[in-house]
């Protein structure tokens, strides 16, 4: 476990600020921090995540090699945010998987698309000291 | 203060693997988690970035809209890794800078390239609030 | 999980302070940290309550714009107190109720109120991230 | 110090929602978790506000017997708030304060008032046995 | 939960200083932190209780009005000790016993006897907000 | 720095439990946890002390081999206690004292006395290592 | 629970320090720190290994007087990593075995040998008060 | 900063167990968990150090490839122990020295050798992201 002043924070494009609002606070239960004419800054799962209003955005986007999301210590957590984006109807860039099984990087993962096609993954490994 | 288990993770292009543990592990102090073929995982301030061998690199990288970093809670963390910074001769994409002064969101920023031109901004804002 | 040195402190009426004293401390398990002639200071589950003789007590309290209260992150503790309250024979406003079923935001609730129609709302929401 | 993983929560009147957002949100820099129609939740320095739309303000608010606010564990807290809400010129109900001087219950105070009426008073004792 | 850098301390008679070692560190596993000619100072589950030689102990022991003790969050952290009493046969005073049954108040508690008669009493209450 | 969720408790004689409540709550700004016809139980300093009404008090009190109190981790902690004493005209046992000077378990240290004679030590110790 | 800003440093020899990866980042799944000429720094479950080149390693190792390791307060952590070994074939220098049945000091064990010959022993404590 | 509940344990030879309790104990103040007849067990600054009755031990010890300790993040820490060791006269293998000045690497740092030779070393960085 970490005890952290610190966070993380990661800047990506969006198309919409509105649209982007929509997506991380209405969908997906992050918290706004602040709103500007040109941003929207949001606590997103306790680091930051900036969406800049922008139009350089991924037309075709692919999940390598450039992603983010959260990787979850306990599988109820990643439970419950799958729940919370099917109920919502967020958008799946990629539907639940189950990856190198039967090796001890074995977890479980989903992928979503934002509306400016920036796509997040979660993640949940059944041994935690592969998170890293 | 926050106490979390869980972990934000951000993938990132790599041209070299060998280049991208050279700046982060050798040069920024980061811990090499995992070594693949065609990534490495890092424990980047107890968070995780992957990078991942791609050509997909920002030619003329701009800090808008994409980059990441941490904002660091006390001003000495901020200015050890500075220190870090030119000791270690890494590149800056931007010289340190002070930014809205005169306002609550007041804060000091340098940006450094890692060898792929992913663009890491480190900030410290006087008032711990605007972190977010 | 949160972990913090500061305290949010809440102002409320009370008729009589022995009265205020016998449902939150005696009743409700809050501990007593001062009493002076003109109020007590209560440690109101790890927040600041202070109850300040006072008629301007609302004579037919609703639930609504006005109520306090601790939502649980885990249901046994909600239901330790709603055990308690039972046990003790606090006065309840609303019996427990669930809420939004079927959405992220389903909760589980019951209200009391105390002897100065101060409505105390008690909350257990199945997904965490909900709490806010 | 404490850890904690449940939220105080407290339900104030509003008139006017964007109006909320712009006290609570811009200018004093708390967070937006959830906006409805009726109601927007706030996290208020680690704990929960909610503005409710609704009629029944105070038109004559007294800081006795309701109100609500933050003790702080640390001056420089107290004082970064203070700062912040001159920065944004944020409604003043009391200046600045020092109370009790010369006892252990010695602190400083300064009291805001949102756009409904409802008082904010953000405390700092020097003896942080007393915030309770 | 609590976190803290301060310690309790609590001193006591011991007859025999030999004899306080066999049962607090080699009985009942709690360890020594200091050994002078007069006392031994021991980290009693995480606070400090020091024996200090004397011959002021009680000689026919009472539960009331003087014993000391732990109260356990977990019910499985009082079986273990209650185990491990039983294991290294210290002396009980009093065998385990439940109380104050159907009441918000009930809680399961044993005694143990040091060789100079302090009596310890360990608690668990369904309820750990009744702890204090 | 220890994360606890367990409680230490004492249990100690009072003669009189308005006299022990005016000295512990009032005086020494601990918070009452809960009221009966024969006791009171205190959250104290984080722990609980329990004053039992019993006529089996010392009538000469020494500070060996019984007493207990808390050693504060911080310098101004203790301070602040000790101001707090003066303040409010506690008696003291023994003003306050340098011990060991030049040894690594150099301290500071005061003693109080309740009203029925326990004696309350409170310690500061150089180097924190030796607070055990 | 322990919370800590120290770390514990070990020094052990290694005959190959790429052999020294292998076994303690690739197989263990410990972060490499740092890695110079002469060694590699391991973060290593939270503290530190320094694997330092050398030829003064046990050609012959025996479990005692000399041998390093981890004792996990949770069951599942400790099967977590056995698991682990198993799956990326760690040489084992003892099987999984069970020791002092019946008595306090009950624990569950297994140990490693890595590539030269320093063993690590793994353990699980049933009542976690023994760790120690 | 790391919350724990694990612990990290290191088995060392000690050709007298008194030697050992009188070194580590008395002289480092590190506390005693459990003694055999075979080997004492120590919480040696918040891990485990376990010292086995054996004649292996070192007859010419150096630093490398074997030693232990500590890396403190606070330097008054390092200082305490440092005046510790001074004040208790424990046998010192390497005064304080300053190594890679100018260098992020920079620390300071002192060896005590225990009296069976095992070699402990106790280490400040000016900056705490080198410690491991």
């Amino acid at each position: 476990m970490r005890t952290t002043q610190d966070t993380f924070h990661l800047a990506v494009p969006a198309l919409d600020l509105d649209e982007a609002f929509a997506f991380y606070v209405t969908g997906l239960g992050c918290k706004l921090a602040r709103r500007y004419g040109d941003r929207i800054t949001l606590d997103f799962f306790g680091d930051q995540v900036v969406c800049h209003l922008s139009e350089k955005i991924d037309q075709e986007p692919e999940l390598y090699p450039r992603h983010f999301g959260v990787t979850f210590h306990d599988r109820e957590d990643w439970e419950r945010l799958l729940r919370l984006a099917r109920l919502r109807t967020l958008r799946f860039f990629a539907e639940p998987f189950h990856r190198f099984e039967g090796t001890a990087e074995e977890h479980r993962s989903f992928v979503l698309a934002d509306p400016s096609n920036n796509l997040l993954e979660f993640k949940y490994y059944d041994d935690p000291r592969m998170m890293y």
